[in-house]
C-alpha cells in the first residue's frame, strides 16, 4: 500500500493543460532526441494499464533508411488513394493538409500488440480479445504524454496499409500493427488540433457525448 | 501558436509518479463523487487525440439499478465461464481475485465508439477503421489519469459479453462497446498492479519489448 503520491491541485491543473497542449505533431525539427530519451519514454509506456497485466506492447525502432523509405512510400500510396475519395472543396482541403512528418522526424517507432502473448494467462480477454490492442493504445498514449511533458512531439500515422507495413518491417508473427509514430522536437507548439485550425473538423462539445441510462 | 505551457521538470517527474501510482481499482468506497466531477472528467476525456479529429467516444452514465444489476449478472456469468478455463493452482488463484468493483462503485460508465460518425469525414481511418476504437481508448485513459490526479479511482471491466451488454444498455445502433468503467474513491492506494501483488503476472522489463529494424 502506498500513499506516497497524493497529487496536488496544481498538478491536476498542469495535467489538464498538458491534455490541451499535447496535440498531434506533423512538423518536426530534424535534430535527434537527447541520448537515452527514447528508452526513458518506452519505460514510461510500460507503466500503462493492460488487460490481465499482459503488457502486450512491442516497439520497433525503425532506423534503417531503406525501411523508412518503404514506410514513406506506403503512406504516400495510401494517402493518394484516400485523397481520391474526396470531392470539391473537401478534396482541395485534404490535398493541402500535412498528414505525417515521416521525412523529418528523427525517430520512427512502429507499435504492435502481441496477440498470442502468454503473459496474463488470458485473464480479462476471453470475450474481448481486442483489449490487447487497447492496452497497447494506452501504452502509446502514455509515451505521448511523457514525451510532451519533456517538450518532445509525437505524430500518429494511420494512413498505411497494415499488412504491407508488417511485412516491410519484418514484424513478429502474431504481432498486430497498432500505430506508426513519428517522434521529435516540434517546429511549433499549438493548443488547438491542426484539423480544427485547418477547418477540417471542429471540436464537439463534451455535453453532446454524455448520456444517461 | 501557443508556447503558453512549457512543462517543468517537476511536472514531468510528478507525471511519471502518476503513471506508476494510477492502477486499476477494484476496491471502492461507496460515497458519491463530488457534484459535477463526472462532467469535468468527461470534458478532459474529450481532449484525447482522435483519428481525423473524429471524437467518436460516447459515454453512458448507468444510473438505473435494474440495468446495473444486468451488468453485474453479465460479469458474474462470464467470470464463471472464464474461471472454468483454468486448472490447479491457477484456478484457485483466479477464484481468489477480485476482478471488478461493480457492487460498490458509485459511478458506472459504459464507453462506446460510434463507428459511423460523420465527424472527421473518414480522414485517417480508410485502411484502419479500428482507429475509431483506439481514439476512444485514448479518451478512457485521459479520463483515468484526470480522475487519479483528483484522488478518484477507475477500474476497467472487460469480463463481459459485449453483445448482451450493448442490448441491455440500449446502446446506439453503430456503437461499438469498448469498456465498462467503475469510478469512485479507492479504499486503498497502491503503486503495484494488483495482479503483480497477487502473483498472477509480474511486470515485464521495458528492455524486453523494444527492438530495432
Amino acid at each position: 500500500m502506498s500513499d506516497g503520491f497524493l497529487p496536488t491541485e496544481k498538478f491536476s491543473t498542469d495535467l489538464d493543460r498538458l491534455f490541451v497542449w499535447r496535440r498531434d505533431v506533423r512538423h518536426f525539427r530534424k535534430d535527434p532526441l537527447e541520448k537515452g530519451l527514447l528508452e526513458t519514454l518506452i519505460e514510461r509506456a510500460c507503466l500503462a494499464p493492460s488487460v490481465g497485466n499482459a503488457q502486450p506492447w512491442r516497439f520497433l525502432n525503425i532506423e534503417t533508411p531503406s525501411i523508412r523509405e518503404k514506410v514513406a512510400s506506403n503512406f504516400e500510396r495510401e494517402n493518394g488513394l484516400a485523397a481520391a475519395t474526396y470531392k470539391g472543396t473537401k478534396a482541395n482541403l485534404y490535398a493541402s493538409l500535412k498528414l505525417a512528418g515521416l521525412r523529418e522526424a528523427p525517430i520512427h517507432l512502429a507499435v504492435f500488440a502481441d496477440t498470442e502473448t502468454d503473459a496474463g494467462s488470458g485473464l480479462g480477454r476471453r470475450t474481448m480479445p481486442e483489449t490487447l490492442a487497447y492496452s497497447t493504445v494506452c501504452a502509446i498514449y502514455t509515451l505521448w504524454l511523457a514525451a510532451r511533458a519533456r517538450g518532445v512531439g509525437v505524430g500518429w500515422v494511420s494512413i498505411l496499409d497494415p499488412q504491407v507495413l508488417s511485412e516491410d518491417l519484418n514484424a513478429g508473427e502474431n504481432w498486430q500493427f497498432i500505430a506508426y509514430l513519428c517522434i521529435g522536437y516540434p517546429v511549433e507548439n499549438h493548443d488547438e488540433p491542426e484539423l480544427v485550425r485547418q477547418g477540417w473538423q471542429d471540436r464537439i462539445d463534451a455535453s453532446k457525448v454524455l448520456f444517461s441510462r
